[in-house]
């Protein structure tokens, strides 16, 4: 029998595998999981056949080697920090891998390595990296398939809350890692290209300078621009593209209104706060206004929001932002853990709540002289609080490029990304049958 | 016969040389000077008698040992990071050595080692960090010694253009390191406390949030917080001050226009634009517009002042900002370097422009249960470009605190600030003799 070997069953591992364990009935695989917490393992396992449950440290060289050195396939579902160790353990030994992760530096100088090997080791197939690049590459080689040529790419992507789980003023809650969104973007302009002009916004603007988009039976979203939409160019094959945009979705003033705390400078992450180890949010606001003798924290607040942006007021007042009770304790406090601490208590998801993906793709493209568009868009919405669509739109795609894999229908070798047809072309029909299906619209 | 020995004749040194050339005559000393080019230090002696050109290396330790051995006092005008190499060799020779520069982390730990050679250290001498020691302590201690309580401490100083020189409509030039300028701010949070509150201004407000003040005789200007107000209570023996802040002075009208390349994104320094190692000011400046198919880039730009700054507007064309000629030339281009090679263009001074050093401080305390206020405030002009402001106000008083050590008139030992009375006192009392003169304003 052959054998596929787990490292990891947290929350993203979920359905993945689920997914293994169904298809191993079919392959008759063994399904090897371990993670340093094995009622975790045996939970997910529940009691499935072909799954064993193990409890080793992948994190561990001694541990992990022979464990990779008798599978057929590895799939790193750890911190992204740790899968190069992983790499080279399964370039000695011959073993497939396939990570949900970007391609550091480091993983893409073992490409000859493991081509050498005679091995695959598949990266940023999961959602974001992942159903992007499928997606997007297969309508990219549509257009270039019929010799058109791609004047403009925008594609955007958001982790949100289910319309029927979405019940709050910031129409948000954390289905995502929230230290995560609380830094997004911070740390560095943002760079895209327009019409063969290369644009920069920095920090403060980012959540200013917004796109506006609609899906069709799920409303408005607003777009803001990621770190980095230039070295996609390469990846797609689009080096000579005017426009590369690439956004995050938010729904309607969610932007307007976080665009205030980054204003005020409370996502700032790079310094601590004294004195605040004890405090309460009314306090922590208060840092970030001007003095004043007698105007109160909530009309300083108003007179920074400004005419313009009261209708924002209610949401920071729903956060509980002017609340006096010194009831955040953090310790070594900066400014975007404290603003973690709030937002936790507000934007946690209920035990029924459910998330959902959204993924947008604009292209224009003109062919034999005439413009033509092509909108794609997908939208999952998750099971439940297991089997969310953040894990099923991860570990789905590893699940199945690891399926591809232990089949022997990938002919490339070496570290690969999902953008050749042999790839997304199969695993995207596959996704299709689990709901996780793009509708594309063209004019 | 005495001697001592400097280090680095840069600009800042022109004063503090004619200087001690000038005390030696009463004291007789030798003056050792020594730089990278000889003629600089000849041109500085001018042939006075006591001068000494040297050309040794003041960064190789083999060449810089043996004369520290045979020098009684170092006054070492290096770059900041080198004084601890210095200070080192000081120890060990048992030579006093005195500096401009902010004490490090690094000599502060020489403090014991110091006192164990009997030596004296003396930093933070030059102007600011200097004089604002040195005239604060002044008036702190003052009312100390009345059992005054002090309540607020507010304390401003800028480098500007002198008024008769003042000919441009930002009422700027570069008097000092044009880098330092346009990154001024940058990188972090400025902290104060405020009636007891801690407050923390990002980057991206701190010229929105200005302090306006006045100085007979010389106008308004505003002033925009500094860094880290917080560690002076410590060094002015002020813990529990419910008010300190310290600000940089600017003319009017300047912050506000400043805080537009802020607001652009144009001052960053932390990452290199693409494309860009050749273009206009005009390329530059679009790159942080929104894209538009037809508006003009002064049009977009005025959309970004918005109507609330378009007073502004003229001081941005007068920069030459909008000019499409690709004259910008620069290797690794950042934002904040493309910047600065607009500005030095227009900002640079001109043949017999002279620059100006204003330094105020603002006092409230309680006096017998009355309250008090004390303004004290310094204006001091350069006499040409080389005997400039600058170089007369961090010379002098480096050069004063050389001859109290000389003479022996300072009691202390190992590494100090000029923050006790037998120190500032005698400093502040000659400093008025060059007209570098703080006028106390009572009520």
């Amino acid at each position: 029998m052959k054998s596929i070997l787990v490292l990891g069953a947290g929350l993203s591992s979920s359905s993945l595998i689920r997914y293994l364990l169904k298809q191993s009935e079919i392959y008759d695989w063994k399904i090897r999981i371990t993670d340093q917490d094995i009622d975790k393992v045996k939970a997910k396992i529940n009691n499935h056949p072909n799954g064993i449950a193990l409890n080793f440290d992948a994190l561990s060289s001694s541990e992990r080697r022979p464990e990779i050195e008798h599978a057929d396939l590895v799939i790193s579902m750890l911190p992204a920090n740790f899968h190069v160790e992983v790499a080279k353990d399964c370039i000695e030994f011959k073993t497939n891998l396939v990570t949900p992760s970007y391609v550091s530096p480091e993983m893409k100088a073992l490409d000859e390595a493991a081509k050498n090997a005679g091995i695959i080791i598949m990266n940023e197939v999961g959602v974001d990296p992942g159903i992007d690049h499928m997606s997007a590459m297969k309508i990219i080689d549509s257009i270039k398939d019929k010799n058109g040529q791609i004047d403009c790419f925008k594609s955007f992507c958001g982790g949100l809350i289910a319309p029927e789980s979405d019940d709050n003023p910031w129409n948000y809650k954390f289905t995502w890692n929230p230290r995560n969104v609380v830094l997004a973007g911070s740390g560095g302009a943002a760079k895209f290209i327009r019409n063969g002009q290369y644009k920069y916004i920095p920090y403060h603007q980012l959540f200013s300078r917004l796109d506006y988009l609609s899906v069709e039976g799920y409303g408005d979203f607003t777009g803001y621009a990621n770190r980095d939409s230039l070295s996609y160019r390469s990846i797609y094959g689009l080096e000579d593209i005017p426009t590369i945009y690439r956004g995050t979705l938010r729904r309607p003033d969610f932007c307007e209104a976080w665009n205030v705390f980054v204003q005020l400078g409370m996502t700032d992450d790079s310094y601590t706060l004294s004195n605040m180890e004890r405090c309460s949010p009314r306090d922590f606001l208060n840092t970030y206004l001007p003095y004043h003798p007698t105007q109160l924290v909530e009309d300083k607040f108003k007179q920074f929001l400004g005419e313009d942006n009261m209708h924002l007021y209610s949401k920071f007042e729903w956060l509980g932002l002017f609340d006096s009770d010194e009831n955040l304790e953090v310790t070594s406090p900066t400014p975007a853990k404290l603003l973690q601490v709030i937002l936790e208590r507000k934007w946690d998801l209920h035990k029924n709540d459910k998330d959902m993906l959204v993924m947008i793709h604009e292209f224009e493209y003109t062919l034999n002289g005439r413009s033509h568009t092509i909108t794609s868009s997908m939208v999952n919405i998750g099971e439940d609080q297991v089997y969310t669509s953040m894990s099923n739109t991860v570990g789905l795609p590893v699940g199945m490029s690891a399926k591809l894999i232990m089949n022997n229908q990938i002919s490339n070798r070496g570290v690969l990304l999902p953008i050749k047809k042999e790839i997304y072309e199969p695993i995207l029909a596959e996704l299709a049958e689990y709901h996780i299906e793009f509708i594309e619209k063209h004019s």
